[in-house]
């Protein structure tokens, strides 16, 4: 195989666009399919080609990235009538990205290795941002001659990864980053409503803890800032918060772990799904808390 | 006032004894009082004096500093029959750095007032690393004029300060603080035993997540590392946590503010100090998390 080979992709949401667009940017020819074509008008100006259906995307691509929303959608497009695993042919690699379940990923690997074919779950940390800027970590499980054949896409979408072991173990590293994600969107919450309700001045409290608080560094400097200036813009969706949580606690009944924490931000994001938060980002967690003692989150001086 | 002015020490627990070392490092004339005699051995030999009664530091000091275990500690030590208060010079200044409630650093303002004294409540966050290498960032509230007076003691054992107010400010911007470690102590300890059940390389994981997660920094480099090597020593202990999220509770309360993370993370550390983990730090709470799933937190490799 020389490089650059042929790449496929699947889905161009907030994420996935500017993923592909760096694939692009670094010279592979890549083949893209989505929901809606408008969506991926950005990549074909690019020089991305079109293709009809996963499947057709897989008849040209030597490699399949997928970037989805939810486990279904994934099973859907990767297995499904007209899935990309039907199009690909020996030695090809269906890599998803989307933050899915570990026994989904363990089905996709079985089902590609029946084929001849190599499957890896690769979801990312680092958000829009990381996604913008080429700066996500991959949690990857799955084939590890896969992992490494990959390595130079990668490394054009991020700067970060690391290999868990077998299929769904990319998955469960990312779900235990959700599940600290979790405890941290409390914190950081929490905290500045508490500031924000004692009278304190919240610019001048987070510029305090950011740089040398037990608490401080890199959430509080970022997310907090976002915080601060009420920026509610996902960043990272509420409603896939909600899905990711349910994978944690799903994840959880299978080991049989009790985890207290997450079992009340689960129900808490799910709350806040239900009352129309689903499209806004993680963040607004703050606004749903200050509903509960009937006041709301009047942002920081900037 | 010239430089350097006389200052009175009390309390040389954890926090206390090396603080009040950085004071006597930087040439300050330095009298110490605590309730047990032997803990102040290391001050004394640096050249402190000892003082038999916080009246007696007070009546040879025109700053006395406190750093106690609890708010009970500090009315008995500053306001008590042989209270430091009662020793005082007018234009002295008590600055009690124990993380104490709201409330009392006000009362204490207002009884050094009506005598024409000064008070201020600073606590620190950094915990016994940031107090030994003096990196401590300081909370402060009440009077301005002390603020500025202190300066050049809160450099010596610390980096970072910060002014928020009247009194009791800096004590609520301390709660606001430790409203933020609950939740990312939860982050930490969860993640890290999902990671352990799933049966990923822990050390990997936390490397990755450190660098480059949402929900990477500080904490998780240093206190994530230090459960890593099932060091649960105290950093800080779990039953003065226990008192701060009581009075973060107390706060909420007085403001009429609901949340529901700190509520559980109370009640959490309430059972584990019940159930013996009172003198470890509070990072042991990832073994309290594993007994309610019959398991045990082993460690990573290093």
């Amino acid at each position: 195989m020389t490089q650059p080979f042929a790449l496929g992709w699947i889905g161009t949401g907030i994420m996935g666009l500017p993923m592909a667009g760096h694939l692009l940017d670094a010279g592979w020819p890549l083949t893209v399919y989505t929901r809606t074509k408008a969506k991926a008008a950005p990549l074909i100006a690019k020089g991305a080609h079109w293709a009809d259906s996963p499947r057709a995307v897989a008849e040209s691509s030597e490699v399949v990235f997928s970037m989805l929303g939810y486990p279904a959608d994934v099973e859907e497009v990767m297995l499904g009538r007209d899935g990309a695993l039907h199009g690909l042919a020996a030695d090809g690699v269906l890599c998803d990205m989307t933050t899915s379940d570990p026994a989904l990923a363990e089905r996709l690997f079985d089902m590609a290795s029946q084929k001849g074919c190599h499957a890896l779950d690769a979801p990312v940390t680092g958000g829009e941002t990381g996604a913008r800027t080429a700066k996500l970590a991959f949690f990857v499980g799955g084939s590890e001659v896969a992992y490494q054949r990959l390595q130079p896409c990668f490394k054009a979408m991020g700067t970060n990864m690391a290999f868990f072991g077998g299929p769904g173990c990319g998955q469960k590293a990312k779900l235990a980053n959700q599940t600290a994600v979790a405890g941290i969107m409390f914190s950081l919450c929490e905290s500045l409503l508490f500031v924000q309700e004692a009278g304190l001045d919240a610019d001048h409290w987070l510029e305090l803890v950011a740089a040398a608080g037990a608490a401080g560094g890199a959430p509080m400097n970022t997310r907090g800032r976002r915080i601060l200036k009420k920026d509610f813009a996902p960043g990272f969706y509420v409603k896939h918060f909600v899905k990711d949580l349910g994978l944690c606690l799903q994840e959880c009944r299978r080991m049989g772990l009790v985890l207290p924490g997450i079992t009340v931000a689960e129900q808490v994001y799910r709350s806040m799904q239900v009352q129309g938060y689903g499209q806004q980002g993680t963040q607004s967690l703050i606004s749903w808390l200050a509903a509960l003692s009937s006041t709301a989150w009047r942002g920081g001086k900037s």
